[in-house]
């Protein structure tokens, strides 16, 4: 099966996320990265190209969705991971040139961007993938499957936290600076840069859909212009109710995504810092340990888990999940099939809610955590 | 020293709470329980406290009160461990008479009889001690003193969190019974049972207290008629936030009160189910554990801990020190002195907060989680 | 019920062990702490006796045993805590004078001494218990009645541990100073004074009794003469291999005694400093979480447990089930009847294997690690 | 900077670690795989091959070894992951060719061959890498560092153990077949299959090397021929003492490779499974979490570590360090340079060592656990 050609829009040298993505692209060897505009300022797009080794690099990404659209051996894929406000114009053109989109998340800084993205989506015949990673993980596949099977029967109770604490003090580095710009990030601080992670994973493991929240958003750090840390109160379709905290100021808390999920009869409990463990109580027995393809996994985990129990996958194989997912994806697509069955990833709709969420948490601050719909 | 004489009102053949206070008065052998109004029903009381071998049996506490305060070896201090509905009556016959009161919580089961029992300690001249048993926790003392000693900065974030699973079916037990009935327990379920606690303990620690809430109750159980889950979000004095929840419904949980606070320079993490841990990041340090009797434990921890580090100490113990602080006031009292520096216990003040968190709470979620003060 | 009347040889002011035994007398209200002679030197054994309000305080245990023997109202059992070389002389006065006999461990500091003792336990008629206090915690319980109902098959491997870290330099203090004198401790170290904790355990637990060992000795702190460090292989009846390890001089280690066993079909877990917890892993199924009194917790575990899953017991309470249990046999004792179906203590036998896997440890280190056998 | 063209021997459709070879080569970039004997069956290695879309695909490593040498493009390193006894038949092939060698572990099945393969590599101008992929681990880096820079002060005790329980009973699967084949992996079963990666650990954290052990193994599934439980005592050259527990039989545990290092002024705690994490204990301070590139990290562990604090690194990466490094140590052989400082990977003198403990062990055993020197 040849590897499908991939290019990149943003990640360029001193980026995170496009770093993260290019092995994530890597590790299950279906892709290639042949092209990339990794920089809005064309002279670092082309250092960063060409520390990369690649041969095709573009000033912007308009010049690299044209130029490889015409190409017999074009991209067939592209990569966009530039802060937020750039993605729709990004995926905009590659997408109205049938070349598919992955997409970092947020879906985009303001709602209105998010609209017109879904449209451009709906208007074309390609893919779109967001990059919510962290429904790539294994355990998290599986506590989704053990939901929809009825382990913990009728959803209660959900609880969802992304504790962070590197922006405890001001800092004036690249990755806090963008984020913490309302121009480059949107109108929310961390509940767009991680919140919407929570909000995102609560929704993909218990299948439901919040309706309306109630949010208290607070930027503790002095001349900070977004929030940094929010309280948000949930409820969801069918009388499911949450509780969402999302902090940047959290000492303590490296990356500490954790959900908790409570139905009519059991529990279960989740951290990303130590991905490959799923909790499960059946209420009124003990509670069992399941482990990434150890005893008492499901299919669903196993067909994104690599290697055995007790050898811990981490965040990059996580990540790697949703490109291969994608990849499986744009394979079918090219007979014009769907993706198999089972394979998942996010898409634009779930990008759309998340800016909603975004939202309607900032709405509900500014109304002193009044109630909002989530349906913006 | 002569041991203080007791006296205990509730607490019969199958109740929990009255064999608690009982170990937690005879750990430190500081009190002698001498009588007993041990249940509402005169036959149970009698047999109750014949199951006990107690020698002044009563019954009622009305009784009990009168007579005892005529003797000349009668008890010193009474211990109160009905349900809530009967506090304030109770502890009324003894403050009138002289006797010290240790009270179980929450204060009252409304909020007019808990003004009334706080102007009736006033009015007395003796000691009421509530027994918020988790502030006695040698680690939650040493959090109080941390935070106050600025080993955080000042405080931002506040993480509470009391769930319980073993109402996530109706339980036809007297345990459930009483709690799950407002004419005994007052307006709030788990709010009142537990949730009081968990607010007790974030101002305990941080120093703190709140002003104003937004609550989101839910009754999840058919049938029940108080709320069996809570989401509450809190604004404190001076700028710091809150959230806190309450359930009793969420299988795997089952006791699991935990508290997360946050400040401008570290963070503290304490679980009452693992309580012999604090765990404190120095913003910028690796997280330390903290153990108690162990390096880097203070004083204030020291002075409530009986054993070596290592040699875990638990619930009983944590509630024992609330005995043994009352002792001591209680001793120094005799004399007409205040309690010796470090003593510390829990007020009819704080009481009277608890009622007012359960009432602000119950209003608050049924004006929809509007933002209700808590100086009700 | 009246309350057993208890004496007390050890445990004055400055000790550690003797304010343990009683508070674990206390716990449960069985006993009642009447005379003492409460050190080696009779000034601080009045001192100590005034200290703690004893109304028969004594010079020795000599004339303590003789004069209370010939009261109405004297002892019935006494509490042992004095360092292990004076078990056996202390001991001895008690036994032949008809009174129980409650011993701190080790049994002895010598073997000579050991089996004279069993030889007076025999000749006496009355009950001798030994404060091996981990079989107390109702979770080792569990464990050992797990292992005897077949819940993971044959027993296989045992691990056990017992790291501790206080001896890491040399420490002039009272507690170890007699612990690292062989005159007083015997001819064991580490080996003594906790090693003899782990073995017993692990025999507890098992059901199985250690053949041969094979021990490595070590003092690692310069001028100690008894080992602070031991690896000690051990090959139990019936096939089952373990291994011990014993430290006073592993930093980070405050009191973790540990045990792990494998059976063909399953392995248990358990670890004192977090004592309510009890892993089992059936072969090929999630590891579970079975808790002190919750879900999954069996009888034996139940009937030493005082208060609900969640409110976690600690040493002290385990200690008190060693009394406790002896209350129970010591008041069928009054009647000529053995002791209540399922009450459970360490004996002299247990002890006597102590003290020869102590002899076994030093004889096998001494001959570079030679097989000895324990039955010596 | 061009990759490095790899070709591999072993690593079949059905292996375990040759799948795991490929990703660990992919995931930084540095590596083409070009060519491959992947069976030695040469139909399977055939199948093989073209299932991975390789183009220079060989019946046997022989011809492959003497046909990339002689191609201008031919392979520059080689990845061996057969079973063990094969090793050094192929390693030899391709390093008289000069082409660079990346084994996996054991070295050898046999001891004699051991010594041949490490006189090969001496008489080549190549460089040879053996991968003990848990030293990859960023973790395992920042504690090698530490004791190195006395963290702990000079090291008493080592306590590492490797238990896994997949073959707790008789499994008829291909991984577990071979490993169980005297024929095929020499003489050691857990002690060479995992036993070697424990020892290996143990002296790269602590820089110490083994003088004598004495082992005690055990074969307990009925049938089997090799040892699949080993109880190892350890002197480490300047009196330092260690244990090593290997087993494949213990029930709960997937791949609970863990290691404990005690110093006379600190200890150090890292649990495979959960990698990130590494436990320092400054004696008389409270314990410290240090983790993968937070605060505390040192630069040792940073320059093998990819992502952020919190965003978990495993298996996968660990391993891909060894690869990565190995690709520095390449890259600068191409200029006859050594490689650059830092640049750290376990070498063929490791894999002889680690030769050398699986023949003490299998000898000590056979002699009852008498001590064996390990300069064998």
């Amino acid at each position: 099966m040849e590897r499908i050609k991939l290019g990149m829009v943003g990640g360029g040298n001193d980026a995170f996320i496009g770093a993260v993505h290019r092995i994530a692209a890597r590790i299950d060897d279906k892709f290639e990265l042949v092209a990339g505009a990794l920089s809005s300022t064309p002279e670092k797009s082309v250092a960063s190209g060409e520390a990369l080794g690649l041969k095709r690099v573009y000033e912007d990404f308009k010049k690299m969705a044209s130029r490889e659209a015409r190409r017999k051996d074009g991209i067939e894929a592209v990569a966009i991971v530039t802060p937020n406000h750039v993605h729709y114009k990004a995926a905009r053109e590659f997408l109205k040139r049938g070349i598919h989109v992955i997409c970092d998340k947020p879906l985009t800084s303001t709602l209105p961007d998010a609209k017109k993205l879904v449209q451009a989506v709906e208007d074309s015949d390609v893919l779109f993938i967001l990059t919510h990673n962290y429904t790539g993980y294994p355990m998290v596949r599986q506590a989704k499957q053990m939901v929809a099977d009825g382990a913990i029967g009728r959803v209660r109770v959900v609880q969802v936290e992304y504790p962070q604490d590197w922006l405890t003090v001001d800092q004036d580095i690249k990755q806090a600076r963008w984020r913490t710009d309302p121009a480059q990030s949107g109108a929310g601080g961390s509940v767009g840069d991680i919140g919407t992670h929570a909000y995102n994973l609560a929704c993909f493991i218990t299948g439901l859909e919040a309706e309306t929240l109630s949010a208290d958003l607070q930027s503790f750090v002095s001349g900070r212009q977004l929030d940094d840390n929010a309280h948000v109160m949930l409820r969801f379709e069918g009388g499911a109710r949450g509780m969402l905290w999302s902090s940047q100021v959290a000492p303590g808390n490296e990356n500490a995504l954790r959900i908790r999920v409570y139905g009519e009869t059991g529990g279960l409990e989740w951290a990303q810092e130590d991905p490959n463990y799923l909790w499960h109580t059946p209420f009124g027995q003990p509670k069992r340990l399941i482990t990434r393809n150890g005893s008492g996994a499901s299919v669903a985990a196993g067909r994104v888990s690599r290697i055995p129990p007790g050898h811990p996958e981490g965040y990059l194989e996580g990540f790697a999940n949703i490109y291969s997912e994608a990849a499986e994806a744009i394979i079918a697509a090219r007979d014009g099939q769907p993706a198999p069955e089972g394979v998942l990833y996010p898409t634009v709709y779930d990008g759309l809610k998340g800016v909603q969420f975004v939202t309607a948490c900032v709405k509900s601050s500014a109304r002193n955590a009044a109630w909002i719909d989530l349906d913006l």
